[in-house]
């Protein structure tokens, strides 16, 4: 496909049935974002946990109930928008569809939070490694011990990514990604998996494993799929979610998303 | 009284009905909070608010439902820590009073967001002008003809701070409170009165007026002040706030709340 189109284009083509694959590397500039719907008796607990959890679960742009036009992109349907949602019932999966509108309805809230995918250009344009992308894989990402601050019904622990470099690529990685606080910002650890829980660096929970080179260490960085593991840890009677790697895309662009 | 308290030295006077005063300047280091309490109905939509207003609506904590003891300040109680409290009924201030604990129940949140008293202390180290503070003023605050971003039933106009200062001392200002996002971070605006609404830079809608100099322009931030009009647009059955310029103070400190 064609990948210098507009989040707008891109989610024409979806919405018309003309994609149903990841969405990692397409419409580069566009921000993506995490997609969480789930019923508003619930939403204050989400948006708490997304209060307080904010590198993890940084919040991008939250829907009044029964909504499905995002702010962040006028005119786009978050029930048709996304190329593959994840639908749970009592906290299990129960579906992979391509379209949401026969299953969200007015009592349901949309939460959309920040993505990797847009620190991963300005990671490219510092002239820093981000293995994944060069070995064409899906980013590692691993279940960590460091359990996230919870709220009412909603707990897990944090999900990281990974991406290896030298320590000196390293520095220069938590400068570049400190600027984007809301798709994760500044690394929360370097160096010792051991130290975050994580069980095995060459396999990671989620994603793909890809290579780390002689004199390079893991840097980890908050990662959005632990919305879905807070989302889902509430058993509620209904939980949609974007597939892993097929996101919500939007007409921000990354470096509105910067701080500074 | 003796300035130098620590942020729980302060509360155990306050607690003790020693102290009933504003809380400006007292226990210096200390965050100081902006606190509405309103009923876990309308919860949601308050948290919503102040997600989509961040300037004027910086949240530092959020309680579960029932809960007086913040994250913020182990130990502390809401209902009682605060030097005076202002109540409102259907969106009518109904009494201003020295502790809650006879009005608060368990089906009420409470909600702390950042004052700008915090960032004066850092303008105050970089050497520039705070003149509400060289004139034992209250700060001046002013109606604007900005609209928030609605949440369901909250919505209301947003409310400034203004500090005088040279156009170079300005520059200097935005550098030093752009660390501060969870006090009001950088200014909104600056240098014209008119372009915000503001009806008469010399008679503010709060707080006191303060002298603007020859060559001093007016820099404006955004204020908390807006976090109590927007709870109050609701009319919702009982809101309560601190009263104006008597703040929850925190066990944070100021430099806790700096971005880098």
């Amino acid at each position: 496909m064609e990948k210098k189109l507009t989040g707008a284009e891109l989610r024409k083509l979806i919405r018309a049935g003309k994609w149903n694959r990841p969405t990692t590397g397409l419409a580069p500039g566009f921000v993506q974002a995490n997609l969480v719907m789930l019923p508003k008796k619930e939403a204050f607990h989400f948006l708490l946990f997304c209060v307080r959890n904010p590198k993890p679960c940084p919040i991008l742009d939250v829907l009044e109930p029964g909504e499905a036009e995002p702010g962040i992109a006028p005119g786009a349907d978050l029930r048709t928008d996304l190329p593959k949602y994840r639908v749970y019932e009592k906290g299990v999966l129960s579906a992979e569809v391509e379209e949401v509108g026969d299953l969200f309805h007015k009592d349901m809230v949309s939460f959309l939070l920040g993505c990797s995918f847009s620190f991963e250009n300005a990671m490219l344009a510092a002239g820093l490694p981000v293995r994944n992308m060069e070995e064409g894989k899906n980013v590692s990402m691993y279940m960590t011990d460091r359990p996230c601050a919870p709220a009412g019904p909603f707990s897990c622990p944090m999900v990281v990514s990974m991406r290896p470099m030298t320590p000196e690529q390293a520095v220069r990685a938590v400068q570049v990604t400190t600027r984007f606080h809301l798709t994760h910002g500044a690394p929360i650890h370097m160096g010792s998996p051991d130290d975050l829980g994580v069980k095995d660096i060459n396999h990671p929970e989620f994603g793909d494993p890809v290579t780390i080179y002689p004199g390079e260490i893991p840097v980890f960085w908050a990662c959005g799929v632990t919305s879905t593991l807070a989302a889902v840890s509430a058993s509620l009677p209904l939980v949609i979610t974007h597939s892993p790697g097929h996101m919500f895309v939007s007409d921000l662009k990354d470096e509105h998303l910067t701080l500074l």
